[in-house]
């Protein structure tokens, strides 16, 4: 089966946003053995859109739409495909419901353009949208395949998951079986270095590096005729990595660093309070993020100004006047006193230089002090980071995470 | 003139990597007024490349390529292209040099496959590579124009700015002036009641809505033969938009709502301390990632659990049992204690329910309570939100920033 990706939307011809939903369809496909030609971007333009249509489906057998299902009257995604294939649109009843239930939730009028996101091409499959307002669906008609979803990618990518791949799987051609490995704490050549003669010499599985924000990630990707096979063939390739970056590798997958911590802290009840500067709330930020998490995250502090780190952590304002809010000692006196004072097993503290001012030869933009105390002992790290004030919060933010997860797994 | 984006390489098409260049190139293009209706990506394929110039020379008078120039068997975008337009590939001196000298710099050899990257269509105009070793050029024949530059972003947008926009200026039709107004506290429907016969008779200025993650967009677009005019044609659109809109319009362009909020505190010197329960720091660390936001936040309670609420903030126990965590009566006290405690002119807290558990009939998910104490009176705001667990955490801190912005506006 061959496949086509079509992005609907004048902000994406526009450059406003880049189009993320076609990589993302794009890997799924591949991981389903679906190929893929071409991917399109087309504005909300009646005629275009059309000649799009007519275009896709004379060179694939399955076209897949993002965008353009929304309440206004530039979305035209769902009209345009329904005069493509003569059809009709008919209120889906469900849709509907949804539709003036969110609205009276929320105190609000159904406008009629609201209700327009209810009206579904007659006799297509209905995909569910459980993070919008607008369903998706499939139009299965002259022995082509029509796979429209809305444009945000957090409405688009369960739709695609929960109920369009269970109905792709079908046309399948083989089977993609991938898998991400998630690295932590080595940079992108020492990674490469040590798996280089593994990628030159790739076939089946092949693997992937590749670099973002700090982290790096290997794909490993098998193919097979069923899956079976496919996993037979990823395990020892996963294992060899495995053996050589060790526990640099930290999940796998979609997972996420502050995702295993969370998880890794409620496994083993280990309660933890944080006490953060630069990073102002980051890391509190990103465990609480992990669903259940309430059950041992305790509280955090932003000790951003030196009042703060005296008052609410008990550092001792000889350590701020002798060494600095950004060092060593002061980090190791916020993670003490976050955890004494939270009553917690674990206390975790940054400090450091976000940028872009306040940096000295010394102690320059990017130079951080993180804390670690757990169950009496306590440690610090001093690490040294490049680039703008997000990005060093955030790397903070992660690498702190990563050393916390080492010293507890 | 119309314009079109064809993106060469199979790692587009396989979703391993996403095609920012395509964003990038569409912005500049709409800066410069040059129409763009399509976007491609094709893998590299010699037949698929042959048909997508067809189809892009069908539709456009100027094609712009990125990727496959690359010194691999399987760049052949170049190659391709003097097929089509029937041109010679002949040794281009200066990037063969240039390639040479890279070559002796990195004490590597010229490879043969290195050497491909020098050979250009006959007659063609270079564009200088000042990042990598593969020059772009521009072929003008047919009445068409196509140019072709490398894929890696770092390579290709410096080329593009520094040797392609110069070429193309002169196409500019006209001057395109656009600004971006940013919309909080307003659904999406409702934004486009209150302007919706604007929107219907656009003509110059356009006026585009888009929404994303709880917060809506108008981009106003006006074009001249020269940028004063633009400008004039765009300042009525604007202010009779502002008009519709009031003060839910909160910021132009890449303004963020912790921007506009970090920098009214500043310069209204209001001091500000943070109290968060389910929003867990996001609110904080939003504030801090402004520069300069020391000034006025002084700090910051994650209170996540009961204990923190009390023991941080002076919560009373009372409240929290009989009104519970999750309460109008919880977020007064909260706002009033951080501030107390912190020493701060402005107090704001956040407490309620993200999910995806803990929801009731009576306290649903996605249900929210604000209280903002500003120097000695204290409001409570109730908000319900959907979504999933951050999705409610971040509508929540945007609300919660808009709520603050207006008040002390």
């Amino acid at each position: 089966m061959k496949a086509e990706i079509l992005a609907v939307g004048t902000e994406l011809l526009l450059g406003d946003i880049v189009n993320t939903n076609a990589q993302y369809i794009a890997r799924r496909l591949a991981d389903l053995g679906i190929s893929v030609y071409h991917h399109s971007v087309v504005g909300d333009n009646p005629e275009r859109l059309k000649d799009a249509y007519e275009l896709a489906f004379k060179r694939a057998d399955l076209v897949i739409t993002t965008g353009g299902l929304g309440p206004t009257k530039d979305d035209l995604t769902k009209e345009i495909a329904a005069e493509y294939f003569n059809k009709e649109l008919v209120v889906d009843e469900e849709s509907m419901k949804k539709i003036e239930e969110y609205s009276k939730r929320n105190n609000r009028p159904v406008l009629e353009s609201n209700k327009k996101q209810a009206y579904m091409p007659k006799g297509c499959i209905i995909l569910k949208n459980d993070h919008g307002s607008a369903p998706g669906c499939i139009i299965e008609d002259k022995g082509k395949i029509l796979i429209m979803m809305p444009g945000p990618p957090r409405e688009m990518k369960p739709m695609f998951e929960n109920y369009a791949v269970p109905y792709l799987e079908k046309f399948s051609d083989g089977v993609l079986v991938s898998r991400v490995l998630r690295v932590l704490g080595l940079g992108e050549s020492e990674m490469e270095d040590r798996v280089k003669d593994i990628i030159d010499s790739q076939d089946n599985p092949t693997v992937a590096p590749y670099v973002k924000d700090g982290e790096a990630t290997l794909r490993i990707t098998s193919k097979a005729n069923i899956k079976e096979e496919a996993v037979k063939l990823l395990v020892p390739m996963e294992s060899n990595i495995r053996e050589r970056l060790g526990d640099y590798i930290y999940g796998v997958d979609d997972t996420t660093i502050e995702e295993v911590v969370a998880k890794l802290l409620i496994d083993k009840n280990l309660t933890i309070a944080t006490a953060e500067s630069c990073t102002g709330g980051l890391i509190a930020s990103k465990l609480i993020n992990y669903p259940g998490i309430s059950s041992v995250f305790m509280e955090g502090v932003v000790s951003y100004s030196n009042d703060a780190k005296v008052k609410r952590l008990g550092v001792k304002k000889e350590t701020l006047d002798k060494y600095g809010a950004v060092s060593k000692e002061t980090a190791e006196e916020m993670a003490v006193g976050i955890a004494k004072t939270a009553g917690t097993d674990i206390g975790i503290s940054v400090t450091g230089i976000a940028g872009p001012d306040g940096g000295t030869a010394e102690k320059p933009v990017g130079l951080v002090y993180v804390g670690l105390y757990i169950k009496g002992s306590v440690k610090t790290k001093k690490l040294n980071f490049w680039g703008d004030r997000q990005n060093i919060r955030n790397r903070t933010a992660i690498s702190a995470l990563d050393w916390l997860r080492r010293e507890i797994k």
